[in-house]
């Protein structure tokens, strides 16, 4: 982007350390940045621990046309409050806290209003964004964080940290369209698709809520672990025509988590009467579908992104009540450049968390 | 079709009139048949009027490559109980009553557990089709028709009975997905795409659950009509970008009743956050759908078949308590190739109904 000269970042407060990508090549090296003072309204946590979502390797290598360098990626962010502001009554120094991926919404459209400020127009990002007050966002691949209290979510005490931080985009992304369009009936039949950081996130949801679960993936490979590690039922291949007829008219919902162009009507002819598809990867082509694989059921294929605030932080709750987190591969914020190469190839399981309490450290004036 | 020597047909009972298509031309012309005896589950009635559908059009034509000649199409179909079974108790002779698309069902799998019977494999249409006794169906183009008591509805004796014809087809197609979808919220915003049969109905739908209602049509030609006859509060030209720009995000649900292919990211661009579209019309291709129209938003895509036999009859009752009938045409049988011809045109308004009281008789030695 050419506008990097007219960007104002957050300036005066102290210095910490963070790593940032210089230039769409992508490649992750240590800066020092400032945070705003804490406000009135604000919670400053220091970052014990950052996910790394698929996100972020779109946004390091400009592939989604809009970054702003340096960047510094990072919205699945979990640590402890160390200040809140003089308004700030719902959080207190030494709570186990969580920055996502909203830190800033307008709180008066139709969406604010249902809670769902993922798709509030003014709606800002934790990173590569402009924020209320016209500074760039920066993210979790840093030392601390402020957050205006409304953006923070609490993480329930018997969570792990390093565990629990990809909850707050991974595990959200399948959380919401699962109770929105309630695919949460005990003893029904949730069909996964695309086995991955999200999709073991809706395995976990789906036993949670009591449901057979059968998972559709293009080989066998992933079978053993879907069964014996995260508790699927069923393992269908769906490359093999076979076995797909035989799944035919048996599922009652599905999340496709797969952001490549794949054909839907495939999985819609899975479906029982009444049964959907709802997509949260963001394949680029049009979905192809035919009209009559939704009219022949009364099917429907929908859309989610994210989650609000209040889901959020319903979602975490239900994780400490069912002790429910994310599988996670912890490194230190050194290999970095090594994860993103590895996450390019899918190869993470299920997710890369940043170890950032053990290995990334601010000067002695720092936090 | 090759196949009409293997046809069975009812045999044996009183010579009735009809009129059938004769072969693909689609060309109709008197006939006697013969309806089965009434068995002890059977209704029969005398048909007083039966509506067109655009489905009859194609079936005369052999548009969907199924057709069996000579076929006597109609699935609208309202009249007088004349007899009834020895263990029908629902029904009495003298009583209103209509049969719709379908006549027979397995009454065990589960869409017929959901009283959804459109979507049972075994499901038997009420023409064109082969019944559970091995005969053919034949529709209500015709002077009178036996049917199982599961599949006859109540037409409640307020309403005139030849313009609630058409509810068992147009009428039942709209209410179904609004019902189901709960497109039923007092003081939301529905939108129409498509106003036609089945588009008036669900305008009137809409009104009586309390909804603003927008009609988004092609042109302005209906703008008067839909506004000052039908109580539609906006009207919207779709091929107007600027209209179009207006309207963006704020319909909360759509009825999209076109059966000609037609791109659907302009009608998602219309909706509300948690908005959705549903189809009722069939086009030929694929649709097209962008995965973000669909996920910024929350939105779906779905599709929906007439409706079940407990769905009918509930739109029925809701029609007797609210005064709701169709605009129809009504025509002598004699008239029907003419109205076939314009159907083609969609010169009508908005539904023919086929005045069979006072255009087709039997012989003496009829019902």
């Amino acid at each position: 982007m050419e506008s990097t000269k007219t960007i104002k970042r957050a300036e005066g407060g102290r210095q910490i350390s963070a790593w940032a990508a210089q230039n769409d090549s992508g490649h992750l090296a240590p800066v020092k940045i400032s945070r705003r003072p804490t406000g009135p309204q604000d919670v400053r946590l220091n970052i014990l621990y950052c996910g790394i979502c698929h996100t972020d390797l779109h946004q390091i290598k400009n592939q989604l046309q809009e970054s702003i360098y340096p960047m510094i990626p990072g919205h699945e962010i979990v640590g402890v409050v160390t200040e809140v502001g003089a308004e700030v009554e719902a959080f207190k120094v030494g709570q186990h806290v969580g920055v996502g991926c909203i830190v800033h919404s307008c709180r008066n459209c139709h969406s604010c209003q249902l809670g769902l400020e993922q798709y509030c127009p003014e709606m800002v990002w934790s990173y590569n964004s402009i924020d209320a007050d016209g500074t760039l966002t920066e993210g979790g691949y840093s030392t601390a964080i402020v957050c205006n209290q409304s953006y923070v979510l609490r993480i329930p005490d018997n969570l792990p940290l390093d565990a629990a931080a990809p909850l707050l985009c991974a595990g959200i992304t399948v959380w919401s369209p699962m109770k929105h369009f309630k695919m949460v009936g005990k003893g029904k039949h949730f069909g996964l698709v695309g086995l991955g950081g999200l999709g073991h996130m809706a395995i976990k949801f789906a036993r949670a809520f009591g449901m057979e679960v059968t998972v559709f993936s293009r080989s066998s490979a992933k079978e053993k672990e879907a069964k014996e590690v995260l508790g699927a039922h069923n393992f269908v291949v769906s490359t093999d025509e076979k076995q797909m007829k035989a799944a035919a008219k048996t599922i009652d919902y599905i999340i496709d988590t797969i952001s490549a162009n794949h054909a839907l009507d495939p999985y819609l002819a899975l479906l029982k009467t009444n049964g959907n598809i709802v997509l949260v990867g963001l394949p680029k082509k049009s979905l192809q579908i035919s009209a009559a694989s939704l009219i022949y059921g009364r099917h429907f294929v929908g859309g989610s992104l994210i989650g609000g605030i209040e889901e959020t932080q319903e979602m975490l709750d239900f994780c400490g009540e069912h002790n429910i987190t994310c599988m996670i591969e912890k490194v230190p914020i050194t290999y970095i450049n090594t994860a993103m190469a590895r996450l390019e190839k899918s190869d993470v399981h299920y997710r890369f968390v940043i170890d950032v309490a053990n290995s990334l450290k601010d000067d002695a004036n720092g936090v």
